[in-house]
């Protein structure tokens, strides 16, 4: 296993663009990225797209919109995991010396065809008895209320929060802060949850160029060190878990770190999978930067703020940057990767060295399986760890 | 690079089961697939699945289905050569050494929601103006016939000697012999091809149980080798090429033979991807059978009959065997082991060494690119050459 790097990062701004094709947003964020690299496109050896729903050729279709044709391109999905998916695979195909330079691309159109909730699927129990995403974590939610003393503030504080930092992030689909009361007054979409503890439905894409870390000393003088990338999917573990715990970032996370040979306290910047506010607390303790259950302390410390403790989400997350699901996991990379050259602007968190992603997904594939009385978790979760310290 | 071997393989009839999940059909090709392994379901170190009509989390579905859950699962899409993609992904992970024993299962349920011809997606050009595949295929005949000579009758001996092949396979959707009349005088799908020169939409699953080569010697006394396996995407060459010849087909199969170390003489029974018999007649020359254009000769002699020099599809091919998407590309996996392991019964082609098959896909991506003019051919190309030969 060689070491690989990141070179280039690009996206085409998160939002509402119904009148754009995958290929049209693709093509945006692989030129950004290539030119980001310094490279052309030629030399790219390898492509991997993540979309989830379903286009037609994804990859292959955004690689030619790029002038990228002729080289082995494969399109993978796994719920809102599917982006980490992607780059989970290139980082693994230059990992193991199958390809030097790779591509790796996700991207998403909802807005033409996602109104409201993404569907379920009729074929499963639970969506048939109408729960949906949000009603899943409504559900979630009340059931950490009681048990850990989670509030309905706790809940807007990481909105709040998130927008803030949104606010400061042009390629954001929202960039506008929000009070707490305007969190917490705002619609209900599934109690307790409101519109602005949701993520939203948006259309977007992101790129990213990895090499092995000795082609990258060679082409860049910024490039950025994947110190670990883990994917697991989980284990069903029946009634015995603990549905508020997720063993799968757990599992992942505990991995990743020890790959990477830091701790979290080591960590700098996170971006973490906050589909709903309740998940981004719940992610706290899977990451190990709270005790079990405990993560409404750390937001009402202030601690994931930027200039706290564990920076959370400095792109403005899944909340106000949003949400395209297949280029979620790359839109993270690109931050990270961001913060790491200490080119994010107003949202830099200081001195940043070492940057997380946590990208999950796939709870459907859980909801509907047998195991769902007491141990339903995300089925897919990849942690990726980054350093921009250099030899 | 180390070398693999398929130590089981396993598939759910092909046919219209539309009251069928695709967890039921799945399940059972990987139940078999183990069984035939002779393996526990605990050894499986990672799934990797093939579906296309996007159902939600396939693999996780299916591998939980089947009792394997907390291993990495990957989901790929590569329109028609979908179930070759995630065979190639699992061998790629263990000849890299990343894992040792994988899954690789192909599942599609079509009937229930595939009324006639597969959709290409109206944001094309070429599908806009009612272009589909066998309306695609059709001018592509009409193209051969003026080029190369190719007859009516060519197209219909493809169609009786893969069905001639189907009825002695008890995992075919269609068990029927068919005289040349009748695939000639059926009813006209798009002028010149018939219905019986199409192949049907149905439903279905196939599993395939790969590990590295070293562990197959302990695990088993009949394991087949993987000489090689080599998926490309093809470069899109503009007006210059000819659509009559699939370029990828082309320079997938030389790198293919040359990994292997073998001429297409040497290879004893062929399972390649009819969809339509004029695609069988074009991949003859595709896989240096005969010379350019020269498919006819072959049908003509009968030298692709299970008796012939170049034995094709002996499990009746798509045509007859079906093709559930997803699944198609590890159904052909499945009958060249069952070949090299002599256990085909009355559609044994004698004294079957070297095995060979030809997966492709993606044409609908191509079809809207610009490059349509001219240079059109199926985005994804997946060929891997099997023998039974063991030290």
């Amino acid at each position: 296993m060689r070491e690989v790097s990141i070179i280039g990062v690009g996206m085409h701004k998160f939002g509402k663009f119904p009148q754009l094709l995958i290929e049209d947003l693709g093509k945006v964020a692989c030129i950004k990225a290539l030119e980001d690299a310094g490279i052309s496109r030629k030399q790219i050896e390898a492509v991997y797209c993540g979309n989830f729903l379903s286009e037609v050729q994804p990859g292959q279709r955004v690689a030619y919109k790029a002038g990228i044709s002729g080289v082995p391109t494969f399109n993978l999905r796994n719920g809102c995991a599917t982006g980490s998916t992607a780059l989970w695979q290139a980082w693994h195909a230059i990992s193991t010396g199958t390809f030097d330079i790779v591509l790796a691309v996700g991207v998403e159109s909802m807005t033409p065809t996602i109104k409201g909730v993404i569907p379920l699927g009729d074929t499963m129990l639970l969506p048939k008895l109408g729960v949906s995403m949000p009603s899943y974590f409504a559900l979630l939610a009340m059931a950490h209320m009681k048990q850990y003393g989670t509030t309905l503030d706790h809940l807007a504080m990481v909105s709040v929060k998130n927008h803030k930092n949104g606010a400061l992030n042009p390629d954001a689909q929202y960039q506008k802060t929000l009070s707490l009361e305007e969190v917490r007054d705002s619609r209900v979409v599934a109690h307790p949850l409101t519109i602005y503890d949701c993520c939203p439905v948006g259309d977007g894409a992101a790129a990213t160029i990895l090499c092995s870390t000795e082609t990258a000393k060679k082409l860049s003088d910024r490039y950025i060190r994947i110190l670990s990338s883990v994917f697991s999917t989980t284990k069903y573990y029946g009634a015995t878990a603990n549905p508020l715990l997720s063993q799968n970032t757990r599992v992942c996370a505990q991995r990743a770190y020890k790959e990477a040979r830091v701790t979290p306290q080591d960590v700098d910047v996170f971006e973490v999978h906050d589909c709903f506010t309740m998940t981004e607390i719940m992610i706290y303790d899977g990451l190990g930067l709270c005790e079990d259950g405990q993560g409404s302390r750390l937001i009402e410390a202030g601690e994931t703020e930027i200039g706290g403790k564990f920076p959370v989400n400095p792109s403005g997350g899944l909340l106000a940057k949003g949400h395209p699901l297949g280029a979620t996991g790359l839109a993270q990379i690109t931050e990270i990767v961001h913060q790491l050259r200490e080119e994010a602007g107003p949202r830099q968190v200081p001195e940043a060295q070492i940057g997380l992603t946590h990208n999950y997904g796939g709870l459907a594939a859980s909801l509907m399986s047998d195991a769902m009385a007491g141990g339903v978790d995300f089925a897919n979760c990849c942690i990726t760890i980054l350093s921009n310290q250099r030899d």
